[in-house]
């Protein structure tokens, strides 16, 4: 799988799973829907209903500000299976011009978003490094 | 969720995300096909064509022994989205009765294993924290 295909099927992708690091040095991984914007894929605190994770998320990126961004398809004809991985350095926009670009390509990629989008921060991941695996 | 609907849902999963921190203090993510060992998640190093994610994950954990599994569920019905994450201890074992078992495990749930089990090493993940969410 070449770069531009790689990052076709990340912007394709309904969910990614975000993985960083809590203050106190332990792994922490969630899932969330995302928009390519750019060269950084950008996630929002939304309106979901919500629990510790999202403060714990934004309380890691506040620390340490990497991430690293999975995309994957499983399939049960295991010669189907591929995934996409970025890594790269997080930046947080809680409002000003890249907050309401980040929103509104979310709105555009997911309708759940449209009548209610989402108005907390905008996490953003710059693609650093971009791994790519598929069945040979 | 209860923890015991959060252990069967985990159970029947067929993969999880897999998130490690790297001898250099980053992120890391990947997917794994799993089994639920006791109160262990166990997965192995097999024979599917390799790149040097493998190495990474067994280098990560062999150097900082702690992990997050996640396991979640995507629908595009955000009504009925779920998660289950595992926070823990990491073990992993080259051969003798545990890593018997853990393949043994294997190969019961995926019957892709079956005519070709893994062979590497197998990583076990203690359930030290178990976190479940759903939407309300």
């Amino acid at each position: 799988m070449d770069r531009a295909e790689a990052l076709e099927r990340l912007a394709a992708a309904r969910v990614g799973r975000f993985a960083s690091i809590t203050p106190d040095g332990r792994p922490h991984v969630v899932v969330v829907t995302f928009a390519l914007v750019g060269y950084q894929l950008v996630h929002m605190i939304d309106q979901k209903p919500k629990s510790t994770r999202y403060l714990q998320r934004l309380q890691n990126v506040e620390t340490l500000p990497v991430a690293s961004m999975l995309v994957d398809h499983y399939d049960e004809d295991w010669s189907a299976l591929w995934w996409v991985r970025v890594d790269g350095e997080v930046g947080i926009e809680k409002d000003g011009d890249l907050w309401w670009t980040a929103r509104s390509r979310l709105k555009e990629k997911y309708r759940q978003y449209r009548n209610a989008p989402p108005s907390g921060p905008a996490i953003f991941l710059t693609i650093d490094r971009i791994t790519a695996w598929e069945h040979g």
